[in-house]
């Protein structure tokens, strides 16, 4: 579909796209037919403006619309769903899923060939739910950095390791995110419990909103 | 250190408890030299109070203080840092962590012995730091859950897969919790986006408070 792509910027992103796409035998080189935009998503804005309108060009980033990418009309984006660190390499995009958006016909068969060339499982993402989908996306990962910090900080001062507490959140997410558990039970006097042994530790309204969130 | 386990229980806990404590060739039977309770913790108290005293007594509940088991004296408790299913198997047990809590340098020798032959990695949890344990436990896998709930009722609104979702969770605590995404970057504006995008949702208190905990 495209015979090689040009990949601006180097982060976690630019830098395992660009390896997987070697991987995958398409050149990364400059003036190619792709022009793939992996910047800080406000740079997007003016690092498009900055190419000359002819190839075709595309961004990976979750939260940003397509009309970033203006002047060019012959655009998409692929973002990975997937939190990546910049020594990861390709391997890091196996197993994940891409969100791929284009306005045209032309366009969506290019972000699928993308999607698919990365090693993505591709679905649709129309750009107008962008905000809905990255919102999700972020209470899912960025959320659960949230939820371990402030469970570490209370197993710290309940002097255990909070080492322990992985097995429990990865076969939390095994088991089909299966609720178990005090509010799982109706059990609210172990609810009232916890918010009084988090006095102190600054964590009351954290719990006190997933508590309520987590009532059926 | 014990010949034979009396099992008293047999909801998740009960159930693969049992089933690793035959598995290790230790008979569970009526009469034994340790009474493990793995009823509901409202019921403790009660089946506690209704065995004659004598053998050792112990309780596998997370949020359950020892005093629970009076007039036991010889007591202690090993809750499994888990969650489990019915149907899952003494299997579900592996890899897992077990707290273990007693008063005395015997009590907590068997509870020690309890955890290992479980295949529970043992810590030590004092009793008065139970609440804090127990609400880390919660926040840790209790909240997983309401966390992938709400992001999959966003991905839901959004039109797009909630099982894409599942990678990214998974890859979030095998990259060691290390936040990525807009709170990271200090992309507020992005922030800001989510939230006008929750409205309707009944999610933007949640969104809200986990925001200001990720807020560095």
């Amino acid at each position: 579909m495209f015979d090689d792509v040009t990949v601006i910027g180097a982060g976690r992103a630019g830098s395992t796209i660009a390896a997987r796409l070697r991987e995958r035998g398409v050149p990364v080189r400059d003036g190619a037919a792709l022009q793939l935009l992996c910047v800080p998503d406000r740079a997007i804005g003016e690092v498009a403006a900055s190419i000359e309108p002819g190839p075709w060009v595309a961004h990976v980033s979750g939260g940003t619309p397509l009309s970033a990418l203006d002047p060019h009309e012959r655009r998409f984006s692929v973002p990975p769903l997937q939190t990546l660190t910049r020594d990861g390499g390709a391997a890091q995009l196996d197993g994940a899923w891409g969100a791929v958006t284009a306005e045209t016909a032309d366009g969506l068969e290019r972000a699928q060939w993308l999607a698919e060339t990365l090693g993505l499982q591709p679905f649709v993402l129309a750009d107008d739910k962008r905000a809905l989908y990255h919102a999700g996306a972020s209470m899912a990962s960025n959320f659960l950095v949230t939820l371990y910090r402030a469970a570490e900080q209370l197993f710290n001062a309940a002097a255990v390791p909070p080492a322990a507490l992985i097995p429990l959140m990865e076969r939390t997410i095994e088991n089909g995110f299966d609720l178990t558990g005090p509010i799982a039970r109706g059990d609210w006097e172990t609810v009232d419990r916890h918010v009084a042994a988090l006095d102190g530790t600054g964590l009351e309204p954290l719990y006190s909103a997933l508590a309520e969130a987590t009532r059926p």
